[in-house]
């Protein structure tokens, strides 16, 4: 089931850019859990294009409509369906594409691949499959804000944020403390770091006036997680991490703890030594990352995703036409000359639905015997 | 299943470091493929414990038996299970570990996980369990080997080789070409650029005799892999190249084609242009290291792992015990200054493993039924 | 997924009998099969409430609508979401079922399980839930006779009918040649026994005058499957299949070639010789009913269900309540006096997602790779 | 994973009738178990041949070694490896086979599939490969016994016993009250009414005799299962006690509760009502066989295994060479002339597993999260 994601909580995406809708359904969700459509539709308004000068005009509501799984009000155990309909639909433009492969985008493997494909706005290669997604991780937020906190004693937060664009990065050190939600959202590029974010903003819509783009990095925290979480040897939890945001379009990179510049230090530098506090076992530093031997250690889970340029550039590219002969493209249709401010949403669901899988495998391996 | 890895074509592991004995079981092994142990020993010898001077002394031959799924020389389709006794133990040099949490290691996120956990070399966590890995990984590059000349005119290779250690790294350019399996065995370091092996095994040597420890960067490629791999949009090809490079001991990124790089390109420069090409669509550069909406375009596929700095160094560190005491800890037992070495094949098992996988898959969904 | 069924060709299934709406998601459909609503259609209509005088006078249309996977007439390879709305809800017939749990229905089992449940018309656990599986069903048939055409040189036809409805059964030996499907839709039992038919429907007029109700038994013919298909050791075909059956309301019971009668042969009765025919391997009698060791052996198969009286009944019941006090409750809503002529293409819609899932695991295994 | 049963408690099986060893990896099994190999010892002694003057001399021990997953007595959460090497192979005894289909054994399934076969004793499809089953299975019943007491007040009990063979059955309603394992064992037929026993004793020695085999029936029963295990709606607990069931060699039905013969009931005969006894929802009767829905109600669970006449029997059958010709064959080999006693512990074995891995499943959705 490739269109699907997680063991225990899972869901399955579904849906074309240009078709009728786009959709998911989520399986496994703990009963009892008040639920509003109010509240998965806050998260898609985050994805949702047109919400600000520096992404895609593209005109949708993104409504979402629950059609099962929930009764009076709270979940029952059973599968919730749900549903968004596509309302700005122009496949006309896209009429250049169904015979011309567009550079850097999936036209061609999808071709390969299967012998046939939607074209119209890339089909289901389209980032609107990603809608899915952030209804499914807006249920598993909610489960980890209770939860989390019921099991916890605080509620678990999963919050991502934009540290660079393009050239253009936050000071290291500059964000040490886990930013709040409203710092996140305060500005249109979703970087808590407000000098930063501002000449982010300036450089997006520079190379959008170039007909250009770009990309950039998207950090990740995963705060309040209790030890335990992450299922040696093949499914640990940054394993699966690092699955959840290389399945996302456009990734093409994902780092954990001290990362690729981690392996430039030495081990007597690298190692977190432990010590004991408030009652735990803790670290004096993070460069592990919240994750050891694939389970978490209680520490932050801190990894960042590395988004390449957008490949839609309003800009003349040699390409193939599906005839095999060479030819040139001119980039149409609506797009976002930088696909991260939306990003930040859908990595933080794909966390939060990583999460809630892994803490119901642990649960259940761990806790439901006792020996 | 958390110790299994792969849909069609799968792996389990088992067995502990210093328990009796390490293994796999492969399931879904195409039948009459030609195989023999020492296929499979080949490649255990490359992660075999004291094969060179830069790694541990452990003495382990690391002698494999098959146990099931073949006859008369060729797979039958059942289940294969591949059995190395562990006869080099010595679980008395662990007893400090019974009570003392190593820093960076698993032990502390094990404890809190299972509540119990068995201390002697790490137990599961032990890279001892990547045996199995690669004895799984042997039969999935026989396959390679001979299945995809058939399907594809030509072998397809895969081929890992260190690229950095620590601050040393080779050049950039400077391995354009897929390098040969033999320049790549040609020193105990596993870089086929030799000056750089050189400068690396000095200074693994260095750090050795400091008592220290350092990581580095394992770049591997897939060599004549053809278009159409990958399954969108959970189980794209890199995602699941992803989850495989971090389900390895001490790795702590992955990236694909230009990876963290590419970001700091425009969309102008990082797009890969298509052109024909011996009959054939290809593009002109490959920062989108062969694949794109997570499916092989026929390109090479180019990916790179980030390893930290191997977690035991010979040096005092503080830490806590097993009663939430601070306390500290020398390391002992025989230990990698530099797990990279030993990590190439391991790499390239997870790889072909990946591979193997997907072509099965592709093939099923996309040429059984034709309409 | 407790929601979803199969591995390669998959069906995930959601709503409740009075939600918003119900349908699937079917997964990893080959691309490029023709396919349009119509032809799913008809396979609703035939397990459509209203469709005759012995069933459930429940209005509804179940109008099926493709919401994705298609493209000009034919699938991409992309999840394709079906959906049905619900249009003659009558929650408020089911008020007392709020309170009181229904005898022989899965109330109590959903309160100890969940919690909490949809009381309106069995929620979850309605029957409703099937026009899911017969909606992918019809995607499953159109493969098996298509491409099992193709490959096969005849169409793989799926042909289930009803052989017993209480104590009135076929003639033994009165079917022997498959039933064409215009017999079995040719009366509204769907037994395609004629005289038998008129006195099965007699019967269950009979008792739905009583105010009560009656099971009986639907034999299930896949004729045109090739030898190969199933997985030893647990994913056998009839393993699979009974799963299947054993999932859908109401049943108790599987059996395939001899069943339970065939425990009273002895060995040398009840072997199927082997003889050359037509230039294939096939046998003198069939009492294995197709399988052997779980794998197809070219013959027909041939397996039976068993569904129990249907649960409500028209007459006062002794139950419990939601608060564990006696009490007693009558039977309302529209229901089947006799689920078995309904239930017909839901069974076929499951051994037709059976066969074609274990059609394309075998060919995987088997036939990408040619050693 | 073909070779693979279970979600969270998971077995994977390998080996063949003639080759080194069988076995079975556990993957999931809860930490901290007290476990030894004794107690599987006991299980694998109830299922090998030899043991009694009515089943196969072939003189195996059938010794188990744990290579994994256990550290001091208990298990760790890590995979538990179980090896048993074959001694008693005579390969020689099967020269035959290599040219010639057994009637009704799997070899020319096995050969039509995977183009090739171990034809030495079946190879993978003999009934040795449920060594692997039992000794899984044996872990299972520990986790029940103990576990379920921690959970539940009292043990869970898993009693498979013998109902019929041929044509001679248990008198209904004789076994009642459940079966204590010992009367179980009380004779080498494993059926707990000691006159039936004596007659089915003598049937058996009767056809061996005569060169030729029977089968019959087996019941089992889960006795003390809390409500609310098996998960709506594919995964019900029936659909996967059916397809373990009809997974075992020589299964040719499965029912639960009233099974077929309920089929002949109206539903005011079949319902079970409920009534309130010691503070529990209880049923007046157990046509259900404790499960509603596909979710246990609290009623013992009860199911029957139909079992075939053992395929070998020692009269001269035609059957079809590997070339495509009629030819004949005599059964050689050391054969159960009834597999029946030997299954006992087999039915068990995969009821228990499916227990565990339903409980696991349940309280992972159901329990961990409480809202």
């Amino acid at each position: 089931m490739p269109n699907s994601f997680g063991k225990l909580f899972s869901v399955t995406t579904w849906g074309e850019s240009h078709g009728p809708a786009v959709g998911a359904v989520v399986d496994g969700c703990p009963p009892r859990l008040p639920l509003d459509a109010a509240e998965i539709q806050a998260e898609l308004d985050r994805r949702r294009p047109g919400q600000s000068d520096i992404v895609t005009p593209r005109k949708e509501e993104d409504k979402v409509e629950i059609l099962s799984g929930l009764f009076e009000g709270r979940t029952t155990g059973a599968p919730i369906s749900l549903l968004v309909r596509n309302t700005d639909q122009r496949p006309g433009a896209y009429d250049e594409m169904r015979e011309k492969f567009r550079p850097s985008h999936a036209d061609f493997a999808y071709q390969a691949k299967y012998g046939f494909r939607d074209h119209r706005g890339g089909g289901r290669s389209s980032a609107r499959e990603t809608i899915g997604r952030v209804a499914a991780g807006a249920i598993a937020k909610k489960i980890l804000a209770l939860g989390g906190a019921a099991q916890n004693g605080s509620a678990v937060e999963v919050r991502a944020f934009v540290t660079q664009v393009h050239t253009i990065a936050v000071p290291e050190g500059a964000l040490e403390k886990l930013p709040k939600l409203a710092e996140v959202e305060a500005n249109a590029v979703r970087c808590p770091h407000a000098a930063t974010a501002e000449k982010m903003i300036e450089r997006i819509k520079k190379v959008r006036a170039d007909g250009d783009s770009v990309g950039g990095v998207i950090e990740c925290r995963l705060h309040g997680v209790p030890p335990g979480l992450g299922e040696p040897v093949f499914d640990r939890l940054e394993a699966d991490l690092a699955k959840a945001m290389l399945s996302l379009p456009a990734t093409k990179g994902f780092e954990i703890g001290s990362g690729f510049a981690g392996t430039r230090l030495r081990g007597s530098e690298h190692n977190d030594l432990l010590v004991p506090r408030g009652g735990q076992v803790r670290t004096t530093t993070n460069r592990s990352g919240g994750t050891l031997g694939g389970i978490s250690n209680g520490e932050e889970i801190v990894f960042r995703v590395a988004f390449k340029p957008t490949a839609t550039i309003l800009q003349p590219q040699k390409t193939v036409d599906v005839h095999g002969k060479a030819t040139e493209l001119i980039g149409r249709g609506r797009h976002d000359p930088c696909v991260l401010p939306r990003a930040v949403p859908i990595v933080e669901a794909m966390a939060a639905l990583v999460l809630v899988d892994h803490w119901l495998r642990h649960a259940a391996q761990n806790r439901v015997f006792k020996f």
